[in-house]
């Protein structure tokens, strides 16, 4: 027997409708890749919203086309966001940072019809426009003052010049909210990138979960700059749970600099922020430097890589900022879970609370996830057996774009790749990823265990721990490290800080010290690139 | 084209398996109708469950079949709210203070096939069982202690002993989100009472919405005590919040006067607390009286009727605890809006914040609401203009169970029997119910806004207008009062209280004080007893 209650789809479209009606005039602020500080409200966003959904009918752009991006966080983006997926059409967010070989090559495969890019990538553009032969309309997102003069891409359209020709009335369509919503490439490292295709449904409840008190903890008495990218996993969901719940959006554009990011925060209220921890250092560092202090931000959501402890300890003790240390991944719109405490903690020392701030945190309900050995049977939720982490729910993927890579699940469940303990109260904890766990004579050695460590260190800036081989133990863990600008360090000086805190043969058998560690688009240390540099490293021991 | 998102059924039997798994130390605490303080955990919770959907098979309850409960808040009901519903059966509640043959009469029409109920309701049950020919088990929820030597139910069951009967082992089954799970009869004044049949689709959307930061603000850290009863729609859906969040959860039992509550709100340190403005009242009184404070509560949902700005004033000024003003119906699961400030109220002074208090909030997302006038248009937001209150969303019904009272709807629209204003912020402030405005020569005076000033009266207790006839206007207000114990109060005096605070022609012709207002099943003003009791009283101005 059906229960009797209304039949409303979850559509995004909804979200704009809200934000517009109930937030009118709450502001959505963008610092623009022209210069000024841009401001409007979620009414007018929401009017706009509405001429792009014109305008992409008069581009031919319909149910099921995608229609791609290459764009900061900004307004613009923020409007196709909701005009796009508003009218059944596929938001495809491209990571600029990419290769432009890559970016070709994930254009074609979605088959872009459309791409939408900023100023700023018009180079990049017009480096691959002409191989991109499914795409109909490339639009410049600026207005006519700012088009160049010449561009080799032919027919380059104007973004603010078709908006002013399209018009302001639109019902939003209502369909099945299944329907694709938007297309976010994983950055693979090894093979060719393969798209998660989010749809409505699992779009609208990540917005609700994500904006739970124990998950992001979003409300109208919020002013939230999300620092992680748009082209990044929807800016972790944040472009669609800030115009749910009526906050203050801040969009930072191009410059993620500390300094840029911190004037942002102080002249525009900031109460809430989200990024992956390299921002954060590049922030931190930017306030040391300058004896700065926050005067509104009280949280900032820290993902995309596991956060070290000791930027845990800076940002709560140093600065009263409460880190939402979280974990998820592209092919979970993004969030898994988020790390915030339960009512037993709260009577505990500062140190047991931080023991727990160190994990990923609870699942957000919704997710459930599981550890499984490598025969694929449970294992315990003691904190302390390492297994790998598979997860499900209705906003993990059940599988590609195209149907690329196969089928990914196992009776029904995504591998997420990492590995992972998880506590009796439900804390997870990513001790690896699978590929980078250091596989040492049949036990199991966790390269992020040995980063966090080394990275407390005052006098390293970043380091990466790699298996390398060995003729006895097939694997031993091989240190890397980039010395603070000055500081001075030895190899046995930096192996003594280990000792006490890790078992004895989790020391690493050597150290390397690098000018650079190298990077990926979404600011991830690239460990292939390392072990390939190191492939020939003999170590001491062997 | 749809995404390419895993297909998972929102079922509210997740909810129980997520808090067994994460929340399994956090605890349930009952105040049993036995005497006794019951304490056991969310893991026991979803076992006991379990057995709860083994008895139901093992009694011949299937899916969609109906099983009722007449019982108050314990753990017992909360384990049948899923055992009943998890096996994609109906958990019927029914309220047990409406008169033996409204229950009767609700249970026959639901074709109810078990009845669980509580000590307190033996005699009852005891009156009505022979007249509930489809009804075959009445299952008393005791253990075999309690159980009475002699019953005239043939074949009355004993809860604990079916539950120790039945095996702990079972699978929850998989089955359409859209499935009814719950049923609730609304008190309907006029007619016979029309069952809401929500589904688990609409229970699990409005679960995620009632526990966002703008609407009841549910964690991890919470005690959460529902005054609210579970047979009064789901216990506002805090008996699906509570568990999803992992907040610890105190249920009352039976006693509900405001020392007994008072006494739990301190022994298991309540952060968060709901119910009617009438147990509010108790509890004040109880307090005032005692000279007590609160050591934990730092917020309170106050819903059910319009709550009076003096009890909104006492709770914050005097015992710094939030009022989270909220207004729903029966019909939307409950919840539709939820008294929250933006960040433009923060600067603003204490009083500017109060009158924005005083409102019932904003549409908790997920509900889209309109004011209409007598012809069906739209009315404009800003926060004057009187109209009938209409909404829909997902957690809103769209018929009755069985037909019952045809098609609702209007547009797709439900017409809640709310007058309102809604300012331009999307603040919905009830005026009246369509029955209660008193229509005074063409135009609306509102019943609630006159009530309000009356019970800031130090000597008023309670208060109650309604509209009398009047040969020139229609109707004019009749102000009818009760004392407090002890109080002195003329006529003159109140009204003399009203001067300045309302228009002139708002001034209520005539004031008859009463020793007890009539309150229905749900704690209410029963304004028909009052308009038939009052219906010849001749105003003075007549």
């Amino acid at each position: 027997m059906l229960g009797l209650m209304q039949d409303r789809a979850l559509l995004i479209s909804t979200i704009i409708e809200h934000a517009a009606r109930h937030h009118g005039d709450a502001e959505v602020v963008s610092r623009t890749v022209e210069g000024p500080i841009h401001r409007y409200t979620y009414a007018e966003a929401g009017r706009r919203a509405k001429r792009v959904a014109n305008m992409l009918g008069a581009l031919g752009v319909g149910f099921g086309d995608r229609a791609a991006t290459l764009a900061w966080n900004g307004y613009r983006h923020f409007e196709l966001y909701y005009g796009i997926s508003g009218i059944g059409a596929v938001m495809h967010t491209i990571n600029p940072r990419l290769f432009p070989d890559q970016i070709a090559w994930i254009a074609n495969h979605a088959e872009d019809k459309a791409l939408f890019f900023d100023l700023t990538f018009l180079p990049l553009v017009e480096g691959i426009a002409a191989r991109l032969p499914a795409c109909r309309s490339f639009v410049l997102m600026t207005d006519r003052a700012h088009m160049p003069a010449a561009s080799t891409i032919p027919g380059l359209l104007c973004y603010e010049d078709l908006l002013a020709a399209a018009a302001e009335e639109f019902a939003w369509p209502a369909f099945d909210e299944n329907t694709a919503s938007s297309l976010c490439y994983t950055s693979g490292t090894t093979g060719n990138p393969k798209g998660a295709l989010y749809s409505h449904r699992s779009t609208m409840l990540h917005a609700y979960a994500s904006a739970l008190p124990d998950s992001l903890n979003c409300s109208a008495r919020d002013v939230i700059l999300p620092v992680v990218p748009m082209f990044h996993v929807n800016s972790w969901g944040l472009a669609y749970a800030c115009p749910m719940v009526g906050a203050k959006l801040v969009l930072p554009g191009p410059h993620l600099d500390g300094r840029s990011v911190y004037e942002l925060f102080e002249a525009e209220r900031v109460t809430m922020s989200a990024g992956v921890p390299t921002v954060w250092q590049g922030l931190l560092a930017h306030m040391k430097q300058g004896g700065l202090r926050f005067s509104t931000l009280k949280s900032t959501v820290i993902g995309g890589s596991a956060c070290p402890p000791a930027m845990i300890r800076t940002f709560q003790d140093e600065y009263g900022v409460k880190v939402l240390h979280a974990w998820g991944m592209t092919e979970m719109s993004p969030l898994g879970t988020v790390c915030n405490l339960k009512s037993k903690h709260l009577d505990q020392s500062a140190e047991e609370q931080f023991r727990v701030e160190t994990t990923q945190g609870r699942a957000v309900f919704g997710v459930d996830m599981k550890i499984v050995g490598a025969d694929g049977t449970d294992l315990p939720w003691d904190g302390k057996t390492f297994g790998d982490l598979y997860v499900r729910g209705p906003w993990v993927v059940r599988g590609y774009f195209k149907g690329e890579g196969g089928d990914p699940l196992v009776d029904g469940w995504f591998p997420t790749g990492d590995v992972a303990t998880i506590s009796a109260d439900g804390y997870m904890q990513i001790t690896d990823r699978s590929k980078d766990v250091i596989k040492s004579g049949g036990e199991w050695i966790s390269s992020i265990d040995l980063e966090n460590i080394a990275v407390a260190h005052p006098a390293v800036m970043q380091a990466a721990v790699i298996g390398v081989a060995h003729p006895k133990w097939d694997e031993r863990p091989l240190l890397i490290v980039v010395r603070k600008p000055g500081a001075e360090l030895t190899r046995e000086e930096l192996l003594r800080f280990f000792e006490g805190k890790i078992a004895k043969w989790w020391m690493p058998d050597d150290v390397a010290f690098v000018e650079a560690i190298p990077l990926g688009a979404t600011g991830k240390m690239l460990k292939t690139r390392l072990r390939e540099q190191f492939r020939d490293h003999r170590l001491p021991t062997a």
